[in-house]
């Protein structure tokens, strides 16, 4: 397996990037393409002992940063290690392209300038997936990529993450539900109205609606919600755990008796970081698009591109793409019908 | 002043809500009016030390409880502790009105058979108020009285959260804000981005779009949000907070020297925790209404219905309905226009 990675992809590109296919590379034992600006991956690399790894380099003379806007970018940078990456994707080179760079600029060189979408997709949808209680991991999406979605493309999207949780998460029968104010039928907006008419006509297993605190225990494993939804729920979900930790962090430093406290209760605390961390899974699939790409946040560290790169792996490895493309390809909405 | 309280309110009434009662009655030194079965509250009273208090019982014949249906409780109990409580505030009996029982049916009943709308008022809105980060309180609307709002409505939202706001939590000009998944204009949806044109050409003191990690951070006062989304986020706020304390919890248990530490840290855990405990504040205002509805959490205890209290005492005390109603007296748009 060949994974492309885009060494100026994080807030401090390229340092984590690089350290993080290299970790992988250690890991994984496959073969790493860093994609970028040459003289400073090889600078970076030089930093790191990589005897023996299976790590190649491909240039790029453009770098996307967070500021560019993702509309633009597709025309105004069109050597972008982006661009450069999901090329190889899509023209057979390699089997994947993991960023953590500037995530619209990500979805719309990938939808319009390389890869495109699967036939019969609609709409890509930009996923997260979530460690929650008991160790289960969900797939929320979409993220961001759509908003004032249509019940048509809800469907798709969970196709798609069910295909994902079923291929790449190991998943035998995912549990498909729609976020929503309430359980009851009666609870959420026309849009989850109708996409729960569409839904349970179809062999997904569409448990209905859940509430933000049954997603956070894990009731259901692909849940499917509006792009503008979906990502005010993630960034509350990211902007609350931060928060409380910041106030207990704060809160002990003014307290000497409560910081010998907090010392001897820090591997305790480290576990729970580490299950809230985002970083420990990297990165999640852009679902819909022609190839396997992964985005990652903007301020992951090298675990957090390793991690990402690991996701990436299982994604080629389950043949998201190749399922996808079967579910879809009766049609949009025929799929297990009757 | 005169505050009716539901006595049959709380997921475990009457204990929590008399309870309430008698610790408002002690700090605020403002005339009680407990709402509900007389027999049952005079047997909770007795457990209390009343002297001196004003403190009286009105009996009302029936009990809402959380699973009798929004729709159907307006003409299936027309004489439940709700009816009664609100129909002191109608007539003039009482100035506000306190329940920590079935949210919808307070709605339902306050709107359709009690209080009714306000003049002008297109759609009451449910709050929330949060304390968030240095101590400062924002004040959330709508979270889940409706779905699918329109500009108009959500135009309505922030003048009636800018007037509680202003009236009731003492800001002198509050800055408004529209929950979004992001802060350029160029994010939101549809609703986001029409309630913003509306909202630009008023004297409303708008900020524009905000993120939940700005929200939590107390970068606006009054956040407005169509219900669905509002609900959405205010469950998933709490859910992560109480998951993030069991987490805690639960590593902590599991290790004997943790949980030393944390005995030690109990002190800034508490201080932590009463940060974000929704009983500090322990209610807010139903908005839109010709009357003042605070509604508190289902489980709420006796500090919580007693800061429900408080709220409402603010509420009357800063004339909000009037100002809501002066406020929308030159029409839905009109005001401030110029």
């Amino acid at each position: 397996m060949r994974i492309a990675v885009d060494a100026m992809g994080s807030d401090t590109y390229p340092a984590p990037d690089v350290e993080g296919a290299v970790l992988a590379a250690q890991e994984l034992s496959e073969q790493i393409i860093l994609v970028g600006n040459k003289a400073l991956i090889e600078k970076e690399l030089a930093k790191h002992s990589t005897g023996g790894l299976k790590i190649e380099i491909l240039h790029a003379d453009e770098v996307i940063t967070m500021e560019d806007k993702p509309a633009n970018v597709g025309k105004t940078k069109p050597k972008s290690s982006m661009h450069v990456g999901m090329n190889l994707v899509k023209n057979g080179e390699a089997d994947a392209f993991v960023t953590a760079g500037n995530t619209g600029a990500a979805m719309t060189i990938a939808t319009l300038f390389t890869l495109h979408r699967i036939k019969h997709v609609k709409r890509p949808a930009l996923s997260s997936i979530i460690r929650v209680t008991n160790d289960r991991t969900v797939i929320l999406l979409d993220i961001g990529a759509n908003t004032d979605s249509k019940p048509e493309w809800m469907y798709q999207f969970a196709l798609m993450g069910r295909i994902y949780a079923q291929r790449a998460l190991g998943l035998a029968n995912p549990r498909v539900a729609l976020l929503s104010n309430g359980e009851e039928e009666t609870k959420g907006n026309e849009l989850i109205h109708q996409t729960a008419d569409l839904l349970q006509g179809t062999s997904l297993n569409f448990v209905g609606n859940i509430e933000p605190k049954d997603m956070i225990r894990g009731e259901a494993d692909v849940i499917v919600s509006d792009g503008f939804v979906g990502n005010i729920t993630i960034k509350t979900l990211e902007a609350m755990g931060s928060a409380l930790f910041n106030l207990i962090r704060q809160e002990i430093k003014q307290d000497a008796i409560a910081t010998v406290g907090a010392l001897l209760a820090r591997r305790a605390f480290r576990k729970v970081y580490r299950q809230i961390d985002p970083f420990e899974i990297g990165g999640a699939p852009l679902l819909g698009v022609n190839g396997v790409v992964i985005i990652g946040h903007g301020r992951s560290n090298a675990k957090a591109v390793k991690n990402a790169i690991r996701q990436a792996r299982l994604a080629v490895a389950g043949q998201v793409i190749q399922s996808i493309a079967e579910g879809l390809s009766a049609g949009p909405i025929s799929e297990g019908h009757g």
